[in-house]
Order: structure tokens, then sequence, then C-alpha cells
């Protein structure tokens, strides 16, 4: 009962917010709050880095690329112009501050308060009320050199950070930030997303002739893809990349014949549409040899599986895609994954890869499925990710940890990312350690886990930091 | 433990039901519990309201029409005889008061003696033992002119109620209901069901012969059909109809030219069933010109996607269609629902939605489609709706708030219906809102709602009652 | 707090493991815990109890069989030659216990603490350090008599279990154990799944021509193979047998004239492969023979839905199928389900069904599914069947139960079974009790269930073993 009325009269964002039990809280200040960051997948531009932006105030830094932010706001009924019309930055910041209440229990509010309270100390709600206060004062504190982009990454102990690239990307804001060598590591991510995407030809040819220009090799047929695809996955290890990543509906698991590849590819280059089948076949090969490459070289492939994107023609049309108008899809997932890895499996190709899931009904299926290609090789070779999109929040976040801890190894899992393109998110990675903490400290009170805090408090320690540390070799 | 204590010698419904906490017990009592109710979707029959019924005894208002209870004494046992045979109707009533006992921790048990208690200020538990006296002073109690229907209505503060209608239906009861203006709203509501059932052209055929007599336009082309619609769908406006109802297995986005339309229609006008494709097709584009009538005139259109009904071809046969033999379905739900909203939304033709899921596992790919539809025009235009059917119990409507919460925007919620055939039924809005409360209690105790009362005590009270008022603008 | 420092004081596993409030501890001390068990639907091999089989050491009772464990270590990192390949069984034990430690949170922590207190009284964790006394201890132990298998079974109260054969099997282990009349029951279980695959016909034609000569009736069309089935059924009938059970991806609901299935049949006997569609066909047609049988002797039919099995091709090559590479699916359930269920129903032929699922996303469409078909015959005569599998640990049975509760009748729940290959496995049934225990014992704490202990206590004993007894109806 005291302990309640303490907790009332606490600022919303506290020490032992989310912490609702003495070994949580245990685990968490010994434990977990101290060890730095390794944020392995995130959507920030590497340039903001390179070039230690600064931001002019809290529309900058934190409502202008946020489509989570945008979606609240369409909801509660806000007119497209405050969102991203051509209003006032002020006005659109009144307009979210007017938005906040109504996100109650929606992440958004933990978030937002966290966010205020970590950059800005503040303590207070937003609201209509307290908006044009904290409007000013934090466009006060931005002006300052701490919170420059790099500022920012060394107040939250960012040790390394991997953003996200196609491989047409040259690397160069990569390059600059390690040779500032500035105390964090900036490591880019082979995202061949648009490789895959027969279905459109038109923008697929467009890349491809962007690839052929980047590799210097004339994409002109499908062996051609694949040298220049080899070409840029090289250069991106030179420049420290060691992971790719892979924003699918569901895997491919259809492989054909070379010949067979070579047809479709032909009919896409000539810029007719390939049939539903004949995409997932040649994403399918393309698939295969990115998994080769990458096993190759050591790297560790990200598969994003799930999301039905852009529903929003209207909306897709007037802003463009990624505005906040995807949802999680209900695709099978279970056998093209397992004919996927197995393949490259058979293959001895099978690199580290960790599956993330967007529908939460699924994670039972990718919690099993991860645990049918380990190979005594590396602990967690093949892991069940972290909570995505829109399971990245503490409910969703709860169920992944105790879907990999009923059907795997928590003990290995590599932990968090932001998924962010905003320098706003690296609180996220509190909020989940404040999460597993809690989730794990229930069990210590209920005694379904010993009370060793050696043994307990060493897995919180790894999954914060060392697991990610050591699993994916960033140098 | 005091507390514990106490609850065990209470009655079990007390006045704290399923409220565990201080702030639970703070909301309901506060914000909730005198909130009036719309119960804007139920089955209740019209003509029931219009004479103001009375009912002998516990049978004809209890177990006459309620499938769920059939279902529960057939899973424990009970013959047919017992439950829609010709057994006497206090045989019947002692059969399901020896099957309540086994009903432990299924939601029949919480509804029936909550029932029993705010109907008839019963606290004991039902079973063989206190059946007898239970019987004979519920139908004293029955015979008294405040448990007639309006009595009933009046009782339970019911504001306004929307039953479930047929195009073809002549609003007759609802005409005198609103003539008598005895304090209830009691308004009609579109459910073109049948309109769209061409795989069935036996029953088609006469449904549309008699769309033909109720609309004067007969139905002997496909724009007939549509005309024939649109002129009751006007016919319901006038009668204060605001919303419209699909009971569907899935959505349907697969639209199709005018002329392919019709020859479907003309296919199965001529008795001949269209494929499973040309059936969606079909249904298609009347859902979407049933989607425009209700944007145009400012509707709800309501759709209840997911069962496989009349599972059991024996029973069917021998007592009919909806007698407790239905599942949850598994079909598949984005891609289509994407697509049909997509179309509205693209002709500026979406109407205000609320969507119903009765497969939980689909709850998290709800949440996030109802969010792509917005479009500033007014909060929550799309919505997440209410745990339904077999969700409908404490499990499920958590399940569904913390989805909502999670994906969008409780605040917005316009809550609870019934959904039911029986006049017993209007306690579940009492159970719902514990429920609420109980659950957003929990997070201000654990500090992950801030205790303020005045924004979380009006966010409930909001979901209560006045985000259904004013969204749904009936008269 | 008094409480929560002497549960740290504590052994891990105590009196009071998993039973979190006073409610579930009297439930499970004064109702479940002394019950008897009846182990219906294991893997036991049958000549282990036959010829009373003893054990050298832990690797031989514990991890020589156990792909649970295999899989556990695999994801650990640990080389197959310490799995299942040609170390030592000290070193192989020794490589279980340095994984241990990392599956803190997954069952297999639970169980095996369980197991180590349960068989041989050790109360410290398992791991490195702890290891070789472990091992010297359990040695010795193991080889006195009472570590025999009906030592074991003696020492668990084990009144009758099933395990599960092949039709073409010949139940001398089984005679033996019945002419012994030891104290348990040890019946056969009939798993005809290999009569269904024709899609794999060298192996099928094989275990036809097995068929043959177990039966007696050469297997020469399809009719034969349904007349030397039913010649087996009838054999297994005479040795006790009163439960099939069914290991498929999902239900076949697809009937075909008996003319198309022995064309099918023709077709794979000359040892050509069906289509996937013949297939489903083809095994449509036999379970629907199998479940008449089944019905016709008062059998009761187990389907064990949902796995996607043997993903891994390099190590079923290398060690075989059921190694530990299998997974959870997601085909569609519901319609095949209903059909095959409705069919039989509709012939009167509808056997006392259990259904099984590995998929907890689909708990909710079984759930429903089994209340379809109940006929008044007998209560739960289609039930939802315990946690199955992966979803065999606390949070998966705690949903199955909930599930259950919430669509179907809980009370009537014929509850657990090890579905174990180990004679190690039989304090599963305490962990359920105990989980059991627990989630009823907090609906009491919190007032959703009545504290009348009579009620909830008796449907808890009826639960943990009487209701299994009147239902299966063994001798």
């Amino acid at each position: 009962m005291r302990r309640v009325r303490k907790v009332r009269a606490m600022a919303f964002i506290h020490d032992d917010f989310l912490l609702s039990t003495r070994a949580a809280r245990r685990l968490y200040h010994d434990y977990a709050k101290d060890e730095p960051i390794l944020d392995y997948h995130n959507h920030l531009p590497p340039n903001d880095i390179a070039r230690n932006r600064r931001f002019n105030n809290l529309h900058e830094i934190w409502l202008e690329g946020d489509h989570y932010k945008w979606r609240a706001m369409r909801c509660n009924g806000v007119p497209e112009e405050l969102i991203t019309g051509r209003a006032d930055p002020r006005e659109k910041f009144m307009a979210w501050a007017r938005t906040v209440p109504h996100t109650l229990r929606n992440p958004l509010y933990h978030w937002t308060h966290l966010e205020l309270k970590r950059y800005f100390g503040i303590d207070e709600l937003l609201n209509e009320k307290t908006a044009p206060a904290i409007w000013e004062q934090t466009s006060e504190m931005l002006s300052r050199p701490e919170f420059s982009t790099r500022g920012i990454l060394k107040k939250f102990a960012i040790r390394a950070l991997c953003t996200t690239d196609d491989p047409v990307d040259d690397l160069a804001a990569h390059a600059r930030c390690r040779d500032d060598a500035f105390g964090t590591g900036v490591f880019p991510t082979f995202r061949p997303d648009k490789a895959l995407a027969v279905h459109q030809p038109a923008a697929w040819n467009a890349w491809c002739d962007s690839l052929g220009e980047a590799s210097g090799i004339e994409v002109k047929d499908f062996d051609c893809l694949l040298r220049a695809l080899e070409r840029r996955h090289d250069y991106f290890h030179e420049h420290g990349c060691r992971l790719s990543d892979h924003g699918l509906n569901h895997a491919h698991g259809s492989f054909i014949p070379a010949v067979r590849a070579s047809n479709i590819f032909n009919k896409a280059r000539r810029g007719k549409a390939p049939t539903e089948q004949e995409h997932d076949e040649f994403a399918s090969n393309v698939m295969l040899f990115i998994g080769q490459l990458n096993a190759r070289k050591g790297w560790t492939m990200q598969l994003h599986l799930g999301p039905i994107r852009n529903n929003n023609s209207r909306l897709a049309r007037k802003i463009g895609a990624d505005v906040g108008c995807d949802s999680i899809g209900d695709w099978p997932q279970a056998a093209a994954l397992s004919r996927f890895l197995d393949r490259l499996d058979s293959e001895d190709s099978l690199p580290r890869t960790v599956l993330y899931n967007v529908n939460p009904a699924d994670n039972y299926v990718f919690g099993t499925m991860a645990g049918n290609f380990a190979d005594g090789s590396i602990a967690g070779k093949v892991q069940f990710g972290s909570g995505w999109w829109f399971v990245d929040q503490k409910e969703g976040m709860e169920w992944q940890m105790n879907a990999l801890s009923n059907l795997g190894l928590l003990s290995r899992f590599i932990g968090m990312l932001t998924d962010s393109r905003s320098f706003m998110s690296f609180p996220r990675h509190e909020y989940f350690r404040r999460t597993l903490c809690n989730l794990i400290g229930k069990d210590i009170e209920s005694g379904e886990v010993p009370a060793d805090y050696d043994l307990v408090g060493g897995m919180v320690k790894n999954i914060c930091y060392e697991n990610a540390r050591s699993f994916l070799r960033l140098e």
C-alpha cells in the first residue's frame, strides 16, 4: 500500500518505472542499466551522423519522420495538413501534443514521456497545456552541442549501430564516420530487397541500372545480377558490414533451375511483370544466393517477415510509401521458411540468422523453426529476434521473450534494436531492459526461476549487450 | 489477506466483483457504473419491445433462444430433448441448473449469476439443489410489470438499442416503438447478408423476390438488385437506421466489372450456383455498393468476420441454423479486407467502420488494419470493435482491448454491445465495464498509466457511453 | 515479503513449487497431489516394461532418447558428437549439464530439476560443477531394483498407461505385462499413420506388405487394406486397446467414392506417388473408416494436428526422423476438421474424440470446434486435449486450459498425459497438476471462481484422474 502511494507521488517516469518486484529492480539496476548499447538494426540516416546534424526543434527531431506518430494522429482525427502537410512545425507539434493524452496504453504514451525525460529531463505529461513550455525548453536545449547526433550517441553509450542500406549506396557517410572515430561504430547493413521486386518491373529495371553503375557490372542477364550483387556485398564487407537484412511478406522457398530464373529475369528486364509464382521463384533463387554470400563471409542474415504494406493507396499516391499505412499480414509462413533455411543448411551455407516476425500469432511457429537449424557451430545460430514494429511494445516483447524462452534459449538472445528512423529512440533499449527485468523478476518472486543472481543477472547482462557483441562480430 | 477473507464471506457477485485493485474500484464506481447504455448491436426481436412482451418463467426469457446455453448443455451430455426438444420448460431449466456447476471458468458461470443477481436479487449459486426455489421465485417476479421488455430496458438505463434486420423487414415494430416514445430509442440495423448468398441459389432467389416486393422494384437484373437495396437503405434511414451490419467468413475484395457481375447474377437467378470465386466477386461488388450507400448517408458499417457456421449437419437438418454449432474459422483475413477498405477509401466512399473479429489469433491483424484508413475526418473512423461471440468474455475482451490499446487508440473505442437475442443479457455491459476498469486499474497500480483520474476516468466514461453516442449519431 | 524470503531459502523444487496463492496450495495438496495417474498417451517402449528394464546411468534413462534435450543442446552450440554421436555417455551427460543453466525459463529447466528431485531426491541445480557428483549418485541409485521400469511405475502410482503402436505390431509385450499383473495396466494404442502415407510410396508399400502378413489378409486392393486394418483393430481390441491415435499435419475431409480411392491405392501400390490432392482424398477415406471402427467399438480417437516435421534434411539423412527438428506448422485447420467430424457425426459414427493442437494460435479454433459435435450421449464427447509437444509447458497448458474453460467445459477435461519416450517423465503429471491448481487458485483469490472447495476441489480431482478413467473405459 505504501509503495503504491509513493509511486503516485512520483513522476510518471521514475527510477523503477515498469519494475514491479524487488527482484526486477535488482536485476535492472545491478545488471542491465549500465550495459552499453549495440543498436544493430535501425534506419538512421548515416549522413546525419557523418555531418553531426543538429535539430532546430522537437518537430524536426521527433515528428518529421515518425510514421508511428502520424498514424496515431490520423486515428485521432487530425487532418493530414497537420501531420505530413504544410502546416507550421509548431502547429504540428501542438497537434501531436493534443493527441498524446489519447494514446494512453499505446506504447507511444510511454515512449513519449521516456524520451522527454531522458533527453530533456522533463517530468510533465505532454498535453495541450504543457506543450508550449515544452516546445520552448526543448528548442533551447536542442541548440546545444550535446544534442547533435554524435552528442546523442555519446549520451546513450551507443557502442555501435547498424544502419540499413541499399546495395547501390556509396557508404561515403559510413566511411566518414569511421575516419572520425568518434566513439560509436557506424556500420552499414546490406538490404537488397529491390533486387527481388520483379513484380514491379519499372522500378526494378531502374534499380538494376543503378546496380550496374554502382558495381561496374552491367546487369544484362541473371548471372550479371548475381555477380553485381556479390561485388556490392564485397564492397559492404570492406566497409565493415556484417549483416544483411530482408523485408519480405514471407520467406521464399521455391527454388528453380538457373535457366528458369534467367527467363524470369529476361521477362522482367523487358518490362513485363512476372506472375506471382514466378516472382516467388525468382526471389527464392536470389535470396539463396545472398544467403550463400552471407555464410561465406560470416555475416548474420536478418529476415523481417509478415507485414502487408502501403494498404492505403490514396495516401500512397499523395505522400508515398512507408507513411504509416502498414499492417500485420496473415501469410502462411512455416513451409517456405523451412524450405529456405533447409536448403541453405543442406548446402552448408546457412549463415547466422535472426528471424523477426510481425504477426504475434506466428510467434510459436518462428520460435520453433529457429531451433531446427542449429548445427553445433555456435550458440543461438538461428534465433528468433526481438519484437518487431507493431510488436515492439511491452505486451509484444513479453510474448516474444516468453515464446523464445519456452521454445528455445532465452540466454542466447542477442536482444534489442531500435529499428527507428529517429535519434530520439535510443531509450527503447532502456524500455526493453526494464521489460526484460520485470518479466524475469516476476519469475524469481514466484519461484519459477531460482533467485541466483549470478546466474540470472549474468543472463540479463548478456542479453543487454554481450550476446549481440560476440554473435555479430562487428569490428 | 483481510480483503480475501472478506471476499469469501461475500456473495459471489458483490460490489467489487472482478475489480482486483483500488484503482479499478475507483474507476468503476466513480466513472463507469452510472453511465447509461447504448446497446448498438443486438439481435433482440423488435416486436417483443413493440408489444411490451412479458415472460412466464425463466425458461422463456433465459433458455428458449440462447444457443450458448444449448451448446454447454450438449457438451455436458444433456440429451437434445431437454435442450431444444419437447420436454417441459421446468425440466429444461432443471437440466440447465444441473449443467451450471460444470461451467466453472466459462463465461456462462459469471453471466448466469450476474443475471440472477441483477434481475432477481438472487445471491445463491445455481445448481440442482437451489434450482426449484429459484424457479419459483423468478416465475413470480417475472409476472410483475417491471419485468416486461420495456420495464427491463428502463431498469438497465438503455438509452438506445439497435436491432438487426433484413432489408425486406417492414420495421413496423420499430415505428411503433418510436411512436410510443417510452424512453429507449429502438433503431433498426440494415443487414443485407442474404443479398450476397448467390452460392445458395434457391434461398437467394426467394429472397430476391421478397426484396422486389418490399422495395417495389422487381429484381430482374443486377442493377435492379442494387436499386432495390438502395430503396430499402433509404427506407431504413427514414426509420432512424444509422448502421449496417455484415456477417461474413472474410471480407470480399475481388471487384469485377458490372457486366461480369450481371452474368453471375443471371446465372444464380436461373438457379445455378456460381463458383466460389464468382461468389466472392459478386459479394465484393454488392458490398462495395452498400459501403458507398453507407458513406453517403453518414452511417456506420459493421463487419463481423471469421466464423465457420453450422458445422453440424445432423443438428442443422433437425433443428435449423444458428443452434450452437458454430466455430471460429481460420480464413485468411488481411489481404481481402485491405482491398475492400482501400477501394472505398480511394473513392472517398469509406463510411465509419467497425471491424469485429471472432478469431483472437487475428486480433493484431485487425488492430493494425483499422489504423490504415483514418483520414482526419473523425477520431476512430475505422475501429477495431469489441470482443465478439466466443471472444466476448473476460480473457477475450482483455485481449481485444490490449490489441486496440497497443495498436490504436483505446480512448476512441465505442465500447460494448450485447449482440444478444435475450432480454436477460444487459448486465454484459456491466461485465465489460468491470473488465475495462480492472484492466486499466492494474495499469495505474503498476505505474504504467498515470494515476490521473480526470484523464483516465474521463477515458473510461467515454468508452462506456459517450464515444458510441457521438460516433454513431443515432437520433 | 516473509513468504518470498522463505521461498528463496528453500530448495528450487519445494512443496509449494508453482503454487502462488493459498487457494492454489489448498487445491493441490488436498485434492490433486494424491490422485493416481492414468497416462493414457505416451511413447514408452512396451518391451522395456515387459522385461522390467533397468538403466545403467542417467544418460541411458534420461538423454538417450529425448529429442527435447538434443534440440536444446544443439541450440546451445553443442556438437552432434556429444548429442547423438559416439561420445562417451558421461561426456554427453556433462554436455547436457553445461547446457542446463542456459535453459532458464525453458520447461526443460523445470523438468530437469523436478525429475532429479522426485527420482533421486536431489535438490542441487544441475550445472557443470554439480554434474560429476550427480552422475555418481544417480548411477548408484539406478542400480537398485526400485529403479527398474516397473519400480518406477509403482513409485508414481501409474494405474494404467497407453503406449503408441503400429497396427502391424504383435503386442507380445503388452500381453506379457497383462499376464504379470504387476499393478499397472499397460495398453496399446492403434496408430495407423503409415496406412495414409501414399505420398511416400516405397515406405508405404513395404508397410502394406507387413500389414498383409500381420493380418493374414494380402493387401492387394483398397478393400483389402480396409479389411486388414479392421482385422488388426479387432486384434488390438482383444489386447485391451481402447484408443486410436493419429499424427497429421491437418485433418482430412475430402471424401471420395470408393472407386476413386481404389485408383489412388493402385497407383501408389504400383510405386507411383499420388498428387497432394489425391493423398488428402485417400487419407480422408481411410480416416473415415478408422473413425467408424472406433465408434463401433466404443474407442476414443485422438487427433494430433499441426506440426511440420523433419525440417532439417541434413540431420534427417544423418540420424533419421524424430530427432528434434520439428516445428509448429501453420496449416489451415478448421474447414477440413469440421468436414471430417461432421461426416462421422452424420453417419452416427463419431467416436469419443480428443483434439490436440500444436499451434497455440489455433487454440480457439480447436476449442470451439470440439463443441459442435456433442450429442448428449456423454459429457465431453469431443474435447480439446491437453497442451501438446511445444505447448506442453506452463504457458501453453494455461492457454489450453483457458481456451477450454472459456469455450467449453473444463470440468469435463480428461487431463494430462506425458506423450513421452522416457521413464523419467512421470513428474509431468505433477507439473500439470500444480499448474492447474495455480490457475484455478488465482481465480478463487480474485473472486472469479467461488471459494467452494467441494465444488472446485471436486473438479480438480476429476481432471487429475476420474474423468480420464470414466471417459476412456480401459479395463
